[in-house]
């Protein structure tokens, strides 16, 4: 059983991992807090991002000789394996740590058995506690562990009769402005941005994200194409120079699959899918979109192009029916645009 | 100026005007308090529908000789004219009267007129108060007087993808039970349901409003076929035996306004246009749609029949563009729909 000091210690120890400004990467968010035997605080630290120390070094590291005999209480399941870093583990077992709390198991395959290295070299160990809250930092990276590929958003707009375009082909705007700037903010959540390269030929998208003022923010998602089709590398996606060095990748495959296997080789987590209708729809037929994002603009065409492509379904029995997870609003003058977020029903 | 005691007059005006029961009909809402001298009291009425006295009258009725001599306090302009029952004006003066003091003035130019018969006849005369209010009653009833046509409600559903049924033609159900509850809800609140003569040949609908126990509830709108293609009177739509005595029509034409005309002919107010992607595209194109309200099931199709047919509109700038007035998530077990209510901006 954790005592009271102990579960205190694991809230600051979520707060911390929380902090402000940690930039997303493949590291998950961890918190951790070192306990003296009469539950007072030694040191406090938490993961700053990728090729920085993981939270328990971070703290270890404060404490100096203070740490033996202390308790470690920590957002995550010690690590095992030497990355960037060393395994945090054994730096736990050398400080001479007594016992180590931590919420969740690290899911991550290559990671875990930390909690048996520790047992093994005598650390008293409880695990679970608090663990949904933790397990909440890092959904994302969670699941990029859990299923060895990204979590893909699939976000698309459409007027309130499904089409994405007019007749000519025009289609700025269908959504308000409201609904542009909020996909730019979701953009900034993900790592990947992907689209085809038939979009690219085609639209020439910088593909970048960009705030209120139109200016690109300084921390860039990676620019993704995929397809077997050549690129003109004078296409904006390659572009860095207006693009704060955003990085792009051709990824040379019409597999949805083989795609997010290369995303996550490249230590990717959270791919952001806006690259048409036909991509859109390959990912949907693969079962392998986990989040869709759909902007509906209160505007009739009557006629032009599909928001979403054929999908191979001829019958209602067979409809694609994902759960609706949240429903905003978004006010705009003149027009308000709706946003729907939802989720396949298998996630 | 009105007293404080007329306006609380009013505000009670306002309440027996509402009162929960009063059938929808061609006539609007009124309430009437009669004042004496001192503010106290001396009757009140409320109009109980078509056939039934006006609100003066009914106040008039319960005051007898008490009525000499005092303020009739009236959320609508007393009438002028002799309908089913005699005009107001002339009853308000043959009682003796001594002030009126009402909220709308009379939008029907067959009744207005109550207002300078009263003041001819030497009684004081105040308008406006609490008009805005006194209008909210009556907005749909004030809408058809003014235009001299029905308020046009146009409902659709749509998947997320713009779809009303799947390739093979199956479309049950894309709207969640809740939702074809709420279309019920809906069609309660209008005098008319009205499809085209193609619905009725394909889908023979019964078109009555059912209760969440699917039994026709004790009023129920007009139901009415427009087109010029006679119907096998067998058709569902004529049939009375399951449908609570609903009356039907058939109006022989194709046009919208013709269409319209001929219902303001039989004393409707409100159309609730259900009736086929077709006949609504019509009423958009004749810009005889006034409010539309939209059941989006989270539902993806990539194929199948269009829910809204074409406007004939070829480029964006040129895009049909009603005003979001409401957004409600219509929860369900499993699935939610959401509910757009939108108003084209020139209304």
């Amino acid at each position: 059983m954790s005592s009271s000091a102990e579960q205190a210690a694991m809230r600051r120890a979520l707060e911390l991992a929380a902090t402000p400004g940690v930039p997303l990467g493949p590291n998950p968010r961890v918190g951790c807090v070192l306990l003296a035997d009469d539950g007072s605080t030694v040191a406090e630290g938490f993961h700053r991002g990728a090729g920085t120390p993981h939270a328990e070094a971070d703290a270890l590291a404060q404490a100096g000789d203070r740490a033996r005999g202390a308790t470690a209480v920590v957002t995550l399941e010690p690590c095992n394996h030497t990355g960037r870093t060393g395994p945090c583990a054994q730096a736990l077992v050398a400080a001479g740590v007594r016992r180590v709390v931590f919420a969740q198991a690290d899911p991550n395959p290559a990671a875990a058995g930390g909690a048996e290295t520790l047992r093994a070299a005598g650390v008293e160990v409880e695990s679970g506690l608090l663990a949904t809250e933790s397990g909440l930092l890092n959904t994302i990276w969670t699941f990029a562990v859990e299923h060895g590929r990204p979590f893909v958003t699939w976000k698309f707009a459409t007027t309130l009769d499904g089409r994405s375009a007019a007749a000519d082909g025009t289609s700025r705007w269908v959504s308000s402005r409201a609904a542009r700037l909020d996909t730019h903010r979701l953009r900034a959540l993900c790592d990947v941005m992907l689209v085809g390269t038939n979009t690219v030929a085609v639209d020439d998208p910088l593909l970048t994200v960009r705030d209120e003022h139109d200016r690109p923010i300084a921390v860039q998602p990676l620019r993704a194409v995929m397809g077997e089709r050549d690129l003109d590398p004078g296409r904006r996606i390659f572009n860095t120079q207006y693009s704060q060095g955003a990085e792009s990748v051709h990824l040379r495959t019409r597999d949805p699959r083989t795609a997010l296997e290369q995303l996550h080789a490249l230590d990717r987590q959270h791919v952001f899918l806006e690259g048409g209708p036909t991509l859109a729809a390959a990912f949907l037929r693969a079962g392998l979109v986990d989040e869709i994002v759909v902007y509906v603009a209160p505007m009739l065409l009557g006629a032009g192009r599909s928001a979403v492509a054929d999908l191979g379904i001829t019958t209602i029995a067979d409809a694609f029916r994902p759960r609706v997870t949240d429903v905003t609003v978004l006010a705009g003058d003149p027009e308000h645009n709706v946003r729907l977020t939802l989720t396949p029903e298998e996630n």
